[in-house]
Formats: C-alpha cells, sequence, structure tokens
C-alpha cells in the first residue's frame, strides 16, 4: 500500500488536503489521517504538491512521433498527402512500435495516465501498453476498404486479449475516407455490440462541404440518421458544428473531443466552445498526434482551449478554466469507457499524477484549477502513476526498458523513414 | 573556467556539435576540442543536451506574480480598473521585492536569463537583481504625473548604480496615461540623452482610437512626429499597427515585442507577424506580467505566436519558427541594449541555457529548432547561466536564498493583499 499525505488533493468536490492511500491499483481511502493505519509499503510527503487524477488524452496517433519536427507549416490536405501518406505507408510493426514508446514516455512525463488511439499496427501498439502498465483505449480506424466483419474482430480482440489496461471502441476514421454502405455496416455492427462509435468529424470546412454534397447533410446529422450514435460515443475535432449538429451531440450525450493546438498548427479553425458548453455538450481533450501538434501536452491544450475562446469571441471573460480541466481528466475518462479513471475517491482506479506546487509557476497558491490550466506545463509534474504503479517520478521512467535504448531505435527508424 | 562538451551548440550559423568553453562572465572559446587544453573548474558533458543562449523576456512586470490566477477572465480595462490598480496600490517596497524574487525564480527555471520590466519599486527590484545576479534592463514607466527631471534621475541612477547585470531605457506607460506637453519634454530627454524610448503602443482597439481622437493620428505616428524614436527603441505589444506605423517601425530599425499569450488571455487579438516581417521590423517576444498571461515562459510565447499567426491567416503554412526563435533571443537582446549577450561566440557573455534533448517530447531530433519552438517547454531547461554563474540547474536554484522562504514571504504578502 502507498500513501500520499501532507499534500493537496483534487476531488470531484474541489481541492482539500485529505490524505490519498493506494491499495493495489485501486484507491483504498481518501480523508483525513486515521488512528488506524495500516503498514504501508511507501508513505509519500507531498509537502504541498496536489494528487489529481492523470489526465486522458482523448484524441491521439501515438505513432507519429516519427514525424515530429519533420513536416509542419503545410495546409492539412497537402500535409497529409505530401508528407503524412507517403511516409506513413513505410511503417512496419517493429518502427511503429518504436515510435509508440516515444509517445508513452512523453504522455508519462505529462501526466497523462490514458490515451484514446486511432492508428496503424494496433497489435504492437496494444502489446506495449501491457507489457509497460500504460492504459490505453484503441479507436478502430475504419474505413471503404475494410470489411465490417474486421470491426467485430478489432472490438472482441482488442477488448478482451490484453489484460485490463488496453480496451477498444469501435470508430472509424472520417466520413471522407468511408461511403455510406460501409457507414451501414458499421450502423449494424454497433446495434449488434450496443457500443459507441467515434470518428473525425467537422475538422476542417472542406470535410463538411464535401459531406453535404455527397449526403445532403453535414456529418453529424449523416452519422445520427445512419443511427451510429444510438448507442454514444463522438468526435474528435467537432469544429465546424451547425446548430443542429451541437444539439444532436446533446440530445444523444455524445463528447465532442477539442484538439485546439492540432487545430491551431494545421489552421482548422476554432472549437465553438461558448455554444457547446451552453447546450451541455460533453466535453474531452486530446492532442491528436504528434505530428500536428507537435507535443503531447494537457497543459498546453487547456490553456489553448481558453485563449481559443477568448480569441473567437474577442472577450476575455471567455473561457473556462474549471470546465477545461475537467474535460481533461474526467470527461475524457467518459469518453473512453474509463468510469473508474475518472477521479480521486475510494474504489477508483489509481491513475494518479503528483503536480509540484514547488516550481516558481505555480506561486502564489490563489487557485489551484487557475494555476494547472494558465501557468502549468509539463516540469510541474512529478509523478506519473497508472493502476497503482509509479511508471514515472522526478524525471525517471519505471517501464522496465533503458530511456536511452527507447531512443536509439526511434531515431534510426525516424531518420530511415524521414531522411529516406 | 567550465568547458561544456559533447553537445549541441545553437550559433547564429545554426546547430553545430562545438564545445563552449566560458571564462568569468564571459564565453572565451566556441569550437572543437583542442589539443591544449586549459585547466577547467568544471567540465560538463552534455550528452547530447542543447546549449542555446537564453531567452530574452523584453516585456514584463516582474512584481505581478502576486496576481497569478488573482483576477483571470475580465476585458482589460475592467482588468486594470476594478483588480489590478486597486491591489498596485497596496504595494510596497517590501512586498514588491518578495513578488519580484518569483518573477526571478521562474524565469530562471524557464531558461530567460534577462528581462525588460516595467514596474514599481524599481530600486528594491534592481537590488535583487543585483543580489541575485539576474539580468535586468529597467524600462521607465514615465506617465502624466511624472516630472522630465525624474526621466534623467532614472536614467543615470539604473545605468550606474547597481553593476553591470542592471541597465536602463527610457521609458513611459503609454499615449492614454500622458500627455502632448509630457512626450515633447520626453523627446527632450530623449535628444539630451540620444537614448532610444519604450512605450505599450496599440495594444487594444480602444487605445489607438482614443489617440487618434486626442492627436488626430495613430500613436506610432504620433510618437515619430515628436522625435521620440529618433534613437531607437519601439513598442509593446503593437497590434493594431498600420501599414504607415510598420512602415516607421521599419526605417527606424525599432523593435515590436510581442506578447501573444497576453493578448490572447486579454482577448486583445493578434500581431500581424506577416506584414512586420515583410517589412523587415526587428521583433522581439515578451511574456508581459504574470497577472495577464499567467506563465514567465519563452517556449509557450514562441508557439503561440506561430499558432495565433496561422489562425489569424488561416494558413497552415503561415509562422516562421526559426524568425520568433531569433527574436527570442537576440532580438530581445538587441532592443534591450544588450548587444553583448545575445549569441554564443567568443567574447560574448555566458548568458547561456542547457537544454535537456533526452526529454521525450524532443525526440526525434529531426529540427532542433522546430522542437523548441513546437515541443519544447520548460521542462527542458536543465540549466541557467547568467555572467557565467550557475543560477538553476536540474531543479535547484542558485541564488543565495531559500526558495522555501522566498515562497513564504511572497504568499503572505500575496494573500494579504488579494484576500484582504
Amino acid at each position: 500500500m502507498i500513501r500520499f499525505y501532507n499534500g493537496r488533493t483534487l476531488e470531484p468536490s474541489g481541492v482539500t488536503s485529505n490524505e490519498v492511500w493506494v491499495d493495489g491499483a485501486a484507491i483504498s481511502y481518501v480523508g483525513p489521517a486515521r488512528g488506524d493505519m495500516p503498514a504501508f509499503d511507501r508513505e509519500i510527503d507531498l509537502r504541498g504538491d496536489l494528487i489529481m487524477p492523470g489526465f486522458k488524452d482523448a484524441h491521439t496517433h501515438s505513432g507519429m512521433t516519427f514525424l515530429r519536427s519533420a513536416a509542419d507549416d503545410l495546409p492539412l490536405q497537402e500535409w497529409l498527402e505530401k508528407q503524412v501518406f507517403p511516409k506513413e505507408a513505410l511503417l512496419t510493426p517493429e518502427s511503429s512500435g518504436a515510435f509508440v514508446k516515444v509517445a508513452f514516455l512523453e504522455y508519462l512525463a505529462n501526466g497523462i495516465t490514458a490515451c484514446f488511439d486511432m492508428y496503424y499496427h494496433t497489435d504492437e501498439f496494444a502489446r506495449i501498453a501491457r507489457q509497460w502498465g500504460f492504459r490505453a483505449v484503441l479507436c478502430g480506424s475504419f474505413t471503404a476498404g475494410n470489411d465490417w466483419s474486421e470491426l467485430y474482430d478489432f472490438y472482441k480482440h482488442y477488448n478482451h486479449d490484453y489484460g485490463p489496461l488496453v480496451t477498444a471502441q469501435l470508430g472509424f476514421h472520417a466520413e471522407y475516407t468511408t461511403n455510406r454502405e460501409k457507414l451501414e455496416d458499421l450502423s449494424t455492427v454497433c446495434h449488434d455490440l450496443k457500443a459507441p462509435v467515434w470518428c473525425h468529424n467537422s475538422e476542417t470546412v472542406s470535410e463538411v462541404r464535401g459531406c453535404i454534397e455527397r449526403h445532403g447533410m453535414t456529418p453529424t446529422k449523416l452519422f445520427d440518421t445512419l443511427g451510429l450514435y444510438d448507442y454514444g460515443g463522438g468526435g474528435y475535432h467537432c469544429i465546424y458544428m451547425t446548430e443542429e449538429d451541437l444539439d444532436i451531440f446533446a440530445r444523444r450525450g455524445l463528447t465532442a473531443v477539442i484538439n485546439a493546438c492540432s487545430n491551431g498548427k494545421l489552421a482548422s479553425g476554432f472549437f465553438r466552445l461558448k455554444e457547446a458548453a451552453a447546450k451541455g455538450v460533453h466535453l474531452a481533450v486530446g492532442t491528436d498526434g504528434p505530428a500536428s501538434n507537435n507535443a503531447l501536452d494537457m497543459f498546453r491544450e487547456m490553456y489553448l482551449i481558453n485563449i481559443m475562446a477568448k480569441l473567437r469571441q474577442s472577450d476575455a471573460a471567455a473561457g473556462d478554466p474549471a470546465l477545461i480541466l475537467d474535460a481533461a481528466v474526467s470527461g475524457g475518462a467518459r469518453a473512453m469507457g474509463l468510469a473508474d479513471c475518472d477521479a480521486i475517491a475510494p474504489g477508483k482506479q489509481a491513475d494518479l499524477v503528483r503536480i509540484d506546487m514547488d516550481r516558481p509557476n505555480m506561486r502564489p497558491v490563489h487557485n489551484v484549477v487557475k494555476n494547472l490550466v494558465y501557468s502549468g506545463d509539463p516540469s510541474n509534474v512529478r509523478m506519473t502513476m497508472i493502476a497503482g504503479k509509479v511508471l514515472y517520478e522526478d524525471g525517471a521512467f519505471h517501464v522496465g526498458e533503458d530511456v536511452q535504448d527507447v531512443y536509439r531505435a526511434a531515431e534510426e527508424y525516424a531518420h530511415a523513414i524521414v531522411d529516406g
């Protein structure tokens, strides 16, 4: 058992000074110090630091670390077609695994305890997640080239074969990479499995325009009409959403995953935070892949979501730090089907992050939530724990592999692919 | 003497693998390893890390740390009048000094080796800078309430009485807090001293509109007409600049200091990066004060400048990471009159930062400059050296004071002022 004491705790009720005890993979106690202390394996004096639930990165393409700083500053379609797709065609399970490991290190260093990943070579991804102890939800990336039977296989395989840390959700890449017939197949599968469905949705103007030309309605309306949202789910990006689209999201309890840094770097546009929040749309936060961001940093995402809301509305009073922090933590957990990883409470999974409050960017402490959103950064992450295991602490990774070996392999594969 | 070896060096010519030797306050050698090695006091094996010139934070109000996370999400005028000004009236030299120390710690932790500061209680500020070894340039904050003779006193006092690390530049707060008569006095002083002049310039629409109503011209045109730019200088923010304003800046060799995070948080607007860069306007980067930002983080500034350029132009190809990194380092040094702190070259001041390339956000290394701008963050700062002295290294501050004492004093003063 591990005991955290003498610090702050970010609980659903707000910031408290409770102790947190961890027994195995779960939180066993949250409250004041007690007389009947069990025997702890480790007692951690927080010295005022904050324990919070880990960030849930609700939209990622982890294997794309190989393109970080290799293909930047291009429009989305040109970036995809000239840089991303040709290089991705060269990926193998081995190289993809090497790149995924770099992303997992970055998640851990930045206080991210789970990611919702859509990418290639999923067996290698799931194997590494299980081996390292990283929590991951795989999202299907069904396209027009896939058969519906693959959806069943994907869903069952990744929900059963890799242990409790790896799960899967139904998903397809985007409307523009599939067709009506395939989406109808997907609807059959989703009804059969009673499962939520996810995809890239309304990321660019041209995507929405193309969908209307092809189907006479927006992507959201199309997916809803086909029954794809009958068991929940949601979309990534969700920028160019109409009022009706947002109403569908609200009515169906769908989650809009905000990807502010990616939307900024690709100049895709501004999420309609004010309108979505007013309608009560569930929100989560994702970094997108490291080629379009280029950091896997939820502090920067939270900051930029608020800044972009202010700039979009020309209103310094826009933005909502508490709402966005909640989206980055429990909103993501809700979206990813990780209901037991969303909060600090007895019985919940011990997916925890220790935030260093002794860095100057956190001082003075007038408001912990605003400090996290407006001045926090990865240097404040002292420890990242997943399912009760400390995987990162004070700059050191505890993942069972030498970090230098991870970097060496990733550098070799990345330069071979990018530089030819 | 200190030797840095086995790493990367960010030099004016680009990224090299040279060694850097430091003798006293200055860089004594940059080049390959030599047979005639002197006796070093310390030899630092960089293991691939990067040595770069420190960031120059070219617009700050350091003492405002006390308002971090205490007054957010309000429009600029309301924020100033209801939150900032009433609280600032309660500052004393003692409390202001306590808040400045928190900012200095944050600069050091984030790789910032000099700031260009406009605020109150400047004697206390200068005393702490000298005592801690932090490099600071004080900017005058002349308003309608000041007499011209104070400008002489300010300029001479802070350029002579605090040693080589503290200097001063002529400055006034903004057009809207002074008047024509005082600006004419300032012009006389600037001509007499042959000194550059600085101020907040064109930060908001209403500021520019008010100036045109009062003077029949934009702030930049007014200051130029009055001769305030005859010896150079420039402006902070510089958002609502006309073509003619930018032409004046280019022709006069003035510097526009970009404050992207502050402009975003206060919803002030977008710097015209494309137009300013096309005209060859000198650029620098500043965080502004910690109440309107809320972090003193030049990584975040560089990132956001590029992101805001892309969003403003709806063009993912907009932005220029190399230009902005140069602005954040040598552009700031140029603006602040720190010509000997701008680069890694023999004879230059040893104001250096060691960037940890062994963090996953820096891997793989396809492009060091893009890594710094698009995925770098304060967790990558391993060491900050000013004038040859290591003031920050691996999380520890070497400033001659216990950091806990600094935090304790700042917390007490801040809560007394903010919470009453």
